[in-house]
């Protein structure tokens, strides 16, 4: 496995892959890696030939107040990981590799960028619009790994890479999760024992929620009740968002009719955690209502 | 020649150009071409082994009460004239092909895309972005070669490549005037003969203004005064903006040190054309200030 740090160094590399044929796989992550994106890893090794990991904590992402700064960077642990796991090539550039001035270029998506997490993150997703559009332009992958996790980010950058016509297939991971059903995120690492105990009461909410859609509930306002109310039961839970949306418009639902996105965000002691399912209501349970 | 229309063939062809080892460049174009097109071309069969040129009117670059539906076509004699050129592949797709729904993401320049023609075109740039990224995806060229008459264009174009890391090179090419000076473009065909005489006006204002830079005018109000006099002076022009500004900011010049942009826009009968020149001035010229 080679690290690379600059530009330049991923254009050779990238002229190899592509002299000798090989398919070349990107998962794009900001580090502090957990089994999550090593799952993502794994599917990228399915895919391809060659399977390249960027290790960016990308500062466009984050808002002024946000945790860019604090954000946890381990990178010889990460390599390590990355190694036993076979992967090629990391990408781990500077900053100023990525940026050398501030850039004025701005990705947006028409609203869709200020729905779920964009309300308290107004400027996030133009940031990964910018940094997945810059690492595709750099590694010219075949194909991108992205995690389920961020669906909004899944549902964006899908748009960008068909919109703009990047030659690069998007391939979706399911979340994975701890035993108790809370989804991998670096961010959980900054928990206390009981707010990591607190935290599973996320997913638990998502579910029931779910569990009611399947069972016919087709309101999307009582679907929306069922999430504020599972994630208020937990104290140390502060609310930030719950939604029932169109997976396409991210519109809250009225009536469900066809499939949904189920998203949260909360903030637990330091972190902000999200977690999502998407629910197509099956036609027996549309049927009984 | 081969003719092109579809995002597929331009990837098959693309592959064989690479397995070749042949570095593509790209002259993007709406076609209706005129010589200041076919300058564009020479260049780039100099800094190529492959030329492709791109035939595509633009939707999302007109503003809704703009000459999208008016702008002319003439593919076959436009194919013609590229052949003659030598030129090895055209892109012409539909507007279908490109946009197969209306696109969600945008294309911002942080407010460089207001100034200039921008004011009265807010949202051409942002369509310019986006025609572009998306044929830079579409043809993956080395070089990319552009008109320095559009020189707003020219400057957000090389934000954006540099920026978002696109693998081109982007070269400006000079830009090509009739024998009276007036800049070559398609909008040149709207003209009747009389607008067709006033119009030569514009360059020679845009020079005047330069002349006095070049022999030591450094108040940029001066030289704006200069610009608005010249196109005023002559009533068939009605001016749009007259501007000494910053090559970078765009921002107006108030004591010119550095290089500055001398752009004008107005409109002549059913045209709207536009010119500049970058004036840098002489060392001896400051001095003698």
């Amino acid at each position: 496995m080679e690290i690379l740090t600059t530009i330049a160094q991923c254009r050779d590399h990238r002229l190899s892959d592509r002299a000798a044929g090989r398919r070349v796989a990107l998962v794009p992550t900001m580090g502090f890696l957990h089994e999550g994106h090593l799952e993502l890893v794994r599917r990228a090794r399915e895919v391809a030939d060659s399977v390249w990991v960027s290790i960016f904590v990308n500062p466009t992402q984050f808002g002024p107040h946000e945790d860019f700064e604090s954000y946890p960077r381990e990178l010889k642990k990460d390599a390590e990981l990355l190694a036993h796991e076979g992967v090629d090539i990391v990408f781990a550039p500077t900053t100023e590799e990525i940026y050398p001035r501030d850039p004025i270029v701005q990705i947006g998506f028409s609203g869709l960028e200020r729905k779920l997490c964009g309300t308290d993150r107004p400027t996030h997703f133009a940031g990964v619009g910018l940094v997945v559009s810059q690492l595709f332009n750099v590694i010219q992958p075949d194909r991108g790994i992205f995690g389920q996790k961020d669906a909004q980010q899944v549902l964006l950058i899908r748009r960008l890479a068909n919109e703009l016509h990047f030659p690069v297939e998007i391939i979706v991971v399911p979340t994975v999760r701890e035993s108790d059903g809370l989804a991998m995120s670096s961010r959980n690492a900054y928990l206390t024992p009981q707010e990591r105990t607190a935290a599973s009461t996320i997913y638990a909410t998502v579910c029931k929620a779910r569990d009611a859609i399947e069972a016919g509930e087709v309101c999307g306002e009582a679907v929306r009740r069922i999430l504020i109310t599972g994630i208020r039961s937990e104290e140390l839970l502060e609310l930030q968002y719950a939604e029932c949306v169109d997976v396409e418009t991210l519109e809250r639902t009225e009536m469900i009719s066809g499939s949904v996105l189920l998203a949260v965000a909360v903030r637990v002691g330091k972190s902000r955690l999200i977690d999502n399912v998407t629910v197509t209501p099956s036609a027996t349970a549309e049927g009984t209502t």
